[in-house]
């Protein structure tokens, strides 16, 4: 049984590697891409979205444009220096010839989940303003949601933005906030887990022995933002973020779930973003969702390539 | 020339005799009341304005109904004790023929506004979630409102819902940092004006010497209100926040305006939902809104029962 | 009778005058000045405190050295800009032959306090870190004040450290915390009512018809404070902010006080710092001050003068 | 060698047991004790601290009575529950002949600690207040303490008070915050190590083969304490927090330590008093401290019950 997707997205390199190993693995049916702020401005993300479904000949898949800005608008450092100029590193996507859907990403999302209650489970890998307005605006969205996925938090691990603060969480703590206490059920890909995926360099030269345009989007995409691991991080690799949130489904035996009660600091001082669980149960609140808090890292990382082997060989 | 205005509420007692004002007055073209929660819930307010509306013989105005909880959904005391368990005090008001637009209220906003670029003016008189999320949802919804303005805040005056914070604000703190902060022309109505206009039981017998529905519902409506204020603030009388807006349309004589920049407290502490100036300009920022400070309270109130009395005599 | 007054001070321009009043007031019996950091550093605050006495022939009235750091250190602008670059504006005073007393101010304060439980009035007229941390360290001290007359605060007035935020206040607000926490008996006499008492340059010029050391010193010390305000609040003269607590003891009919339930903001956000009333007894808290709401500035102004006149004829 | 230390203790029970410790170690020369308010009232406290020494025949060890209430004052859960009613579970010491010395314990600090620069090391076991005033006092205290070895905290591991605070921290974080940032070398023992040291009833019953008071005192003192953690944490075992600070004298090697900029949220909001690290150095603020992140407990726990063993064959 194939589950069907829509991913919530500011593409953003690993980003790009999520639709595509949605793409390639027969477990899924992505049903739609709705667009977000984050790695880089809304233009570049949806337009980035659009490129990377023509890439991969996908161009029949929807894709809805959302929100341009966090619901507290402020400045935050978008992931230029991760992701490039464009969002996708060095890789230059021709213009796509497809368009985005005549109708809000917001609008969107309750329409498909609410088309089909409990049998489409979103996943939002960027900041999660259009998830949080579509709870706010149509609160039966929140009911027919099968499961948030989302990739978003830093538990045990330092945060990425600031000190405390991932930066897709951080990007927007406001909706953070409303998705957490939604009442959904939500399967949440932290930090903690994510640095445990890395990409090296030697991993996308074995894919690209398969000669492909794909093959050659990814070399050109996580260039820079192996680049900028190298740089900041100390480490040949980077991490496969977003696809990982992937693996709930295709190879769920890979990630540890352990259930806890997550909130997220909206204070706008030091702690600003902070995801934080309460592991000693003081507070006494009931979990709110499951954290992935280990993963066999290099398994997922064979799995990607090998799926992305398979993908090349096709387009 | 008669200004189109839509009006953002809450109903509300002073949310319906805001209504009626705006009907008894060929200043302004009501176009159409967007209902929020605030003074009571989503259900009932969407209620209250429909029912008003037909009370009124205007059921041709639409009213979209609207968000039923803050951005940041947190329970907060509505306004049962000073509006009655339905929200117009002890007005019993026959169920509403009408109904509901096919639309919810944000994309309501966005739709009217931006088919008449700079011809609409919006007055939320209840929290501003549905403009913030219209703003948020639609940033070209903020460059083509011709004004806002806006019953809200407390500047030198204290706060009725906290020591700092006035009700509106304090209901949804960040939808008002978001509207505040969106480049639109505002004029601020707060507290510091609004406890200037009260409407005595006195004034209430006087509409009640024209014998029509309107006055009961306006003795009906204003009983439990008054006796609200006879007991916690000791006075004999109800203060007309909400209607007092329509004064920047009917008698801007009125009203005296400052100009200042204003910001809102959201970081959830003590100071939460405080609006404030810059009275010594100390940030530099330049002004973001025009704030009403002084107001001509009893020609306002003449005014007021002037108005309905000659809409008691049609109706 | 006269009043036994210790003034908690951080010279500074019109602490220097607060001095000069007390020292020409025969309601008063000051008993000694202790220093804290503020308007510029304790180097130079205790310094000042030492010279102006000195100045006045009053080097029998101990200056014991308190806090060089708020209590949570971070940086502030110090007054530079407002009292020139050692805190006396252009004045320059001898280096003072007198020295400090060996003991901290901290713990004088509690020594002189207790020794003779509620006689000794406090006159914070800075930061109130020594007050706070004489508190902390010896809760009896609370209790043996007569009374706190604290320059400090903004109440419906503006801010001038930032929008919500008075200097003193925003300087340490966590000593104010303590302070307006701790049962002691105060009279806050806040920007209200300062801003009404402004020293003009026509004022100083009277002053100096009679030729003194006292008027040299009052003329050259104000020459940098007035050009601050002509500079930044456009009008002639400067606010005798500190001075303007004396006249608790020595023309109380110029004051008229409020009682209210004030507290501080001390979140470290936008609002930190802010000193609030809550004028609707909304928090249904006891009043814990008396709040100076207004002033006949003119009339403190002309008695300012007068009183500085008898001392240059003196001295 | 021996290392001169003074602990500064709200015992409590693991306080105690620390005092004990100190005393069986020959590589420890134990100067004072300070005591504070935390697990229990400042009378407790103190009257604890004579009253251990008193059983442990070293009345000559000076105890100085410090702060009574957190810096900014408020009510906090105090560990009655977990250190019984009087703060030594069930163990009911003598009244103590002994007095305090007449000194507050800032003073007594500031006095020991600038007498022998870099000479003497502070074990604070309790909340920081002391240690925060005494820097807030006198500058040059901070420059002349040699290491300050501090309980508190939760780096990785949750917080014990609230979901994010440590105990200790908690009660003060404005104390830990003036520490944190004072340039002292400081060790943090926080829970992440504290709660792999589990004393159960079986090593309590081991120590009582030897027949003391001490055995009896430890068994009496612990019941509460492991009742606690049976019926709250579910194990058997109760944690030697504040002991464990020894280790970094007698046993070093049991302890591995990381360096990181730690700091404290002092905000007031959900997340008062978390101590976080910033792992991924994005803040770029150099290490302030070293915490321990690793304990090998059993060895520590072995090490304890051997201690305590040799002091039960003496007393």
């Amino acid at each position: 049984m194939t589950s069907k997707i829509i991913i919530d997205t500011d593409p953003g390199v690993d980003d790009a590697l999520t639709f595509l190993l949605a793409l390639a693995s027969p477990e899924i049916k992505l049903e739609a891409l709705t667009s977000v702020h984050g790695n880089i401005g809304i233009e570049n993300t949806t337009r980035n979205a659009l490129a990377v479904l023509e890439l991969a000949h996908a161009s029949h898949i929807p894709v809805a444009r959302g929100c341009e800005l966090p619901i507290i608008s402020r400045s935050y450092n978008s992931g230029k220096n991760v992701h490039g100029v464009k969002g996708v590193g060095n890789a230059e996507l021709p213009e796509p010839k497809s368009k985005v859907v005549n109708q809000h990403a917001i609008d969107f999302l309750i329409e498909k989940v609410n088309a089909e209650p409990n049998q489409i489970s979103v996943f939002p890998i960027g900041p999660l303003t259009n998830i949080a307005l579509a709870i706010t605006k149509e609160p039966s969205f929140a009911k027919n949601i099968k499961e948030l996925v989302i990739m978003g938090g830093a538990i045990k691990h330092g945060g990425n933005a600031t000190p405390l603060a991932e930066f897709n969480i951080y990007a927007d703590p406001h909706a953070a906030h409303v998705v957490f206490h939604a009442g959904i059920p939500i399967k949440l890909i932290p930090l903690d887990v994510t640095y445990q995926c890395l990409l090296t360099t030697a991993d996308v030269e074995e894919i690209n022995q398969i000669k492909s345009p794909i093959a050659t989007f990814i070399k050109d995409a996580t260039s820079v933002y192996i680049n900028f691991y190298k740089q900041y991080e100390g480490f040949d690799g980077c991490a496969l973020h977003d696809p990982l949130t992937l693996a709930t489904i295709i190879a769920p035996e890979l990630l540890t779930f352990e259930e806890y009660h997550i909130d997220v600091d909206m204070s706008g001082g030091i702690s600003n973003g902070n995801t934080f669980a309460d592991f000693m149960k003081v507070s006494k609140k009931p979990a709110n969702m499951q954290v992935a808090m280990q993963v066999r890292g290099k398994e997922f990382i064979e799995l990607f390539i090998n799926r992305m082997e398979n993908l090349c060989q096709k387009i």
